[in-house]
C-alpha cells in the first residue's frame, strides 16, 4: 500500500521545447523512462504569451493522455520549459508570473534546453533554425548567444526570413520591378497581388515561415531567385558557425525544420564540425528541470 | 441676411493626406482659397482603422481652428480622404464604414490624391516615399500601380525599410557575424542589443521609419554599411522609374520624406524626369472631393 501510494505521488518530470510554430513536450519519470510525449502549438510568447501557455497545456494534456494518466496528474509534473523569446526580460516576466498547474515550472530558452540536450551538459554550440534563427556556444561555464532576437530584425535563413523575402520577391516580379521566378506562379495562382499582400498583412513569424518548405522545392527546379536566397541564408550559416568555433566549442549540432534543408549548401568544412544532437530540446529541458529541482531542494533544506 | 446664412452653410472643402507617420489636412472654400491647415497622427489604416479616424479628426480640429471656426462645422465640410493602405479591399470596407462627422467623405488612395495634385489631372507617374513605398503612373486613362502593398513585403527605400535594415545590421554586427557599422554605436549607446530587439519587438512601420535619417546621417560621415543600403534603395527606385516611364508617362513627381535624401543617390538620367509637384496630396485630394462631389448630386440630380 505504501509503495502504491509512493508511486502516485512520485514525481514526474516533463520536458517542453516551445517555439514559433509548435512545442513539444515529453513525460519520465525518475528513472528516465519516457511515459508519453505530446505536441501543440505555437509556443514563443513574444507572439502571444496566452496562445504559448495554450500550446502547452494542450500538448501536456496529450503527453499526460498517452501515458495513460488524466489531467490531475498535472500536479505530479515537475516542468522544465525551453521556450523561445524567453532571453528577454519582458517575457521572462511575464512567463514567470504565469499561476500554472504544475508541481514547478523551471524556464529557460529553448536554445539552452537544446544545448542541454544536444551535448548532454557537454561544452558545444547549438544552432537553431526553426521559425526562427539562434545559436549559442556553451565552452568552459561561459555561455555566448549569437542570434535569437527574433523576427523580422534578426532571422536570416529561419523559415519566417525564407516566406517573407518570397513573399517580397513575388510582389516585386508580379510589378514589374524585381527579378522572374517560378515562385510567382506557385505564390498568385490562385489570387492577384493585392490579395496576397492582404494575406500577409499581419502575418507572424509561423506564418511566414510556412512558406519556407516552397523556396527549397522552387530552388530544386532551378529557381534562380530561391537558389539565391538559399546562398544568402547559407552564406550567413557559415558565418554563425565560424562565431561559434571562435568561441572554442568544437562539437556544434543544429537542429529546427529548416536544418536538414539548409546543411547541403553550408561551407563541407565547416558542416564536419556539425554532429547529431546527443538528445532532443525536450530531454535537454527535463534535465534543466531536475537540475532546478535539485538545486531548490537542496536551498530549501538549508534554509 | 440672406448672403450672410448661405455664407455659413457654403460648402467648405478639405482634403486629407494620410500616411503611415502622420495626416496633414487643407480646408479651402469654393473659390479655392485656403482657411486652414491642420496636421495629425499616422493614419494608414493598416497599422490601426480607429488609430486613422482619430487623427483625421485632430487634424480637421486645428484646421478648424486655424480657419476661425468651430467643431460644429465639421458638418460644412467635404472631404476628400487620400490614405496610405487604401488599395487594400478591406480597409476600403472598414473606413467606408465610419460613422464620420463630415458632410461627405470621399475616400481614395493617397497614392491617386498625390498624383491629382502633383500633375492637376494630367497625365504623369508619383512617386511615393516616406514611411512606406508606392507608385502610380497615369496615362491616357490608365492608372498603373508600381508597388504599395504595405510593411515589411513590399517596402524597399521606404523609411520603414531603412529602419528596419539599420536594426538589423546592428544586431549582426553587435553579435560578431555582420560588417562593422557605425549605425551601432549610434543606437547601442544607451541599451545592449537585448535592449534593441526589445524596444523594436512589436514594432510598426512608423516606429522604424523613426530610424530613417539616422541612416542617410551615418552614410554622409562613411558608415559603409548604411551606404550600402542607400545604393540598395536608389537602384531599387531607378528600376520603378523605368517602370513608369514604359507606362507612357513623361512626367514624373516624388513625395514623401526619404524624396530629398534619395535623390542625389538615383540615376541623373532618370532624375531628370522628375519634376516638382504642381500641389500637393491635400490639394490633389481636393481636387478628388470636388470632383467625386459634383459627380454625387449630379447622379442625385438624374434619380
Amino acid at each position: 500500500m505504501k509503495t502504491k501510494n509512493l508511486q502516485q505521488h512520485a514525481p514526474l518530470f516533463m520536458g517542453i521545447d516551445g517555439g514559433g510554430s509548435h512545442c513539444r513536450v515529453m513525460i519520465q519519470d525518475e528513472q528516465g523512462k519516457t511515459l508519453g510525449q505530446g505536441k501543440g502549438g505555437p509556443a514563443n510568447p513574444v507572439y502571444g504569451v496566452q496562445q504559448c501557455k495554450d500550446s502547452i497545456i494542450k500538448a501536456t494534456r496529450d503527453a499526460l493522455h498517452e501515458a495513460g494518466l488524466d489531467d490531475n496528474a498535472m500536479t505530479r509534473l515537475v516542468v522544465g520549459g525551453g521556450l523561445a523569446g524567453l532571453h528577454l526580460p519582458q517575457m521572462q516576466e511575464q512567463m514567470q508570473a504565469w499561476q500554472h498547474p504544475f508541481a514547478a515550472l523551471y524556464l529557460t530558452t529553448d536554445l539552452h534546453a537544446a544545448a542541454l540536450g544536444a551535448h548532454q551538459g557537454m561544452d558545444g554550440g547549438v544552432i537553431i533554425l526553426g521559425t526562427g534563427f539562434s545559436s549559442l556556444a556553451a565552452c568552459k561555464g561561459k555561455l555566448t548567444q549569437v542570434g535569437g532576437y527574433g523576427f523580422p530584425i534578426n532571422a536570416t535563413c529561419s523559415g519566417a526570413w525564407f516566406g517573407l523575402e518570397a513573399v517580397k520577391a513575388v510582389l516585386l516580379d508580379a510589378d514589374g520591378v524585381g527579378l522572374s521566378t517560378s515562385l510567382t506562379q506557385a505564390l498568385l495562382e490562385t489570387r492577384c497581388a493585392t490579395e496576397l499582400a492582404e494575406a500577409f498583412m499581419h502575418a507572424t513569424a509561423t506564418d511566414y515561415a510556412k512558406l519556407a518548405p516552397l523556396v527549397f522545392e522552387q530552388a530544386d527546379v532551378g529557381d534562380k531567385v530561391s537558389l539565391g536566397l538559399i546562398q544568402q541564408g547559407a552564406a550567413f550559416i557559415n558565418q554563425v558557425i565560424r562565431r561559434l568555433l571562435a568561441c572554442g566549442v568544437t562539437r556544434l549540432a543544429m537542429i529546427g525544420g529548416i536544418t536538414e534543408r539548409i546543411k547541403p549548401w553550408l561551407d563541407p568544412q565547416l558542416v564536419m564540425t556539425v554532429g547529431p544532437a546527443l538528445a532532443s530540446p525536450q530531454q535537454g529541458a527535463i534535465l534543466f528541470a531536475q537540475q532546478s529541482h535539485k538545486q531548490m531542494n537542496k536551498s530549501k533544506e538549508q534554509r
